[in-house]
């Protein structure tokens, strides 16, 4: 899994309809020092995750593991609201 | 998922026989200043985009979970035509 | 999909017994403009590409959703054989 | 599978309830050389790894063929502890 | 699937149960000139490749499509030796 920050909203009205009712997140990967990073990802919500929150990011088939996504055109998930990364000196 | 702007369209004539009747477009990956960056893919269109969308990609094994796309060689779908993103400052 | 030029043939007697018969062929990544990029990918040709010919590659588990590569352990097709790429200016 | 050492844990308190009772681990990737790479990933532990353990990781829908992560949104998993690496000169 | 050289072993005596009795080799990706690049992977042997040999490797879920990797935490396995390749100038 990856790591980044919820960083804001995506709104697609026209979408596959399998995508209806899932809330998308764009997510910021970040580095082991949380520092924003370039890349991003677009991730189904599974957690109630929000702007701002560090999570925690399943990507690939394994994304559709969840209630929520399975059988869906969904290649990433927040399946985790991070409360601690502890990254020993 | 991931971002990017519909640039144009790909024939081929010749391809798997599963390929036949899907709409290829070719989507250039964008930062999330909407900028277009150097990468791209080519990916079938299952929600009636165009040239000039932004639009959401969904790759991988996921991108064979659209009802247009299931079981055939696709890696890459246009999943979502994006109305807006929202990435707070 | 990804786009590349089919740049040569690959031989290799000792393999896993289900890639016997198939043929493979390396294709070199392109950009946008055509320009063969560094990358590459060795590729089972599944519509009889043949040196030369700009081709579309499916990778991935996608790649075994050709009739030729269903079960056996091949990660790039050749999907299709590109006609026309029309990126608007 | 690609190398990497384990550096630290990851809490996540809320998160998609498959999760539960797995130890999230951060591993670090190494070169061959066993030198610290800046990329990292998250990777469910299934060996009963460490802090400063060279493990292997797998990754993909690989990683859920472990018996602790089957069918859960896992997509990296340690596979091994890594006793000697033999790269000759 | 990609091109390398095998360049060493690797021992793992705490592993998934499901790796035992695997060959792990050190694969050093090769570009089109058969020189080694930085990067590389750890892949099952399925094909009784050893050191010095130029591969073939296999990844993702095909990597579990041969009879020696079925069901298995594998995301690359050496599919092939590799007798020539041919990139006409």
């Amino acid at each position: 899994m990856v790591i980044g920050k919820v960083i804001g909203n995506l709104w697609a009205t026209r979408k596959d309809e399998k995508l209806h009712g899932l809330k998308l997140l764009v997510v910021q990967h970040t580095d082991l020092q949380e520092q924003l990073k370039s890349s991003y990802v677009v991730a189904v919500d599974a957690v109630g995750a929000g702007v701002g929150d560090l999570v925690m990011v399943t990507t690939g088939s394994s994304a559709r593991q969840s209630e929520l996504t399975a059988g869906k055109p969904v290649d990433a998930v927040i399946s985790g609201i991070i409360d601690r990364i502890d990254v020993g000196q």
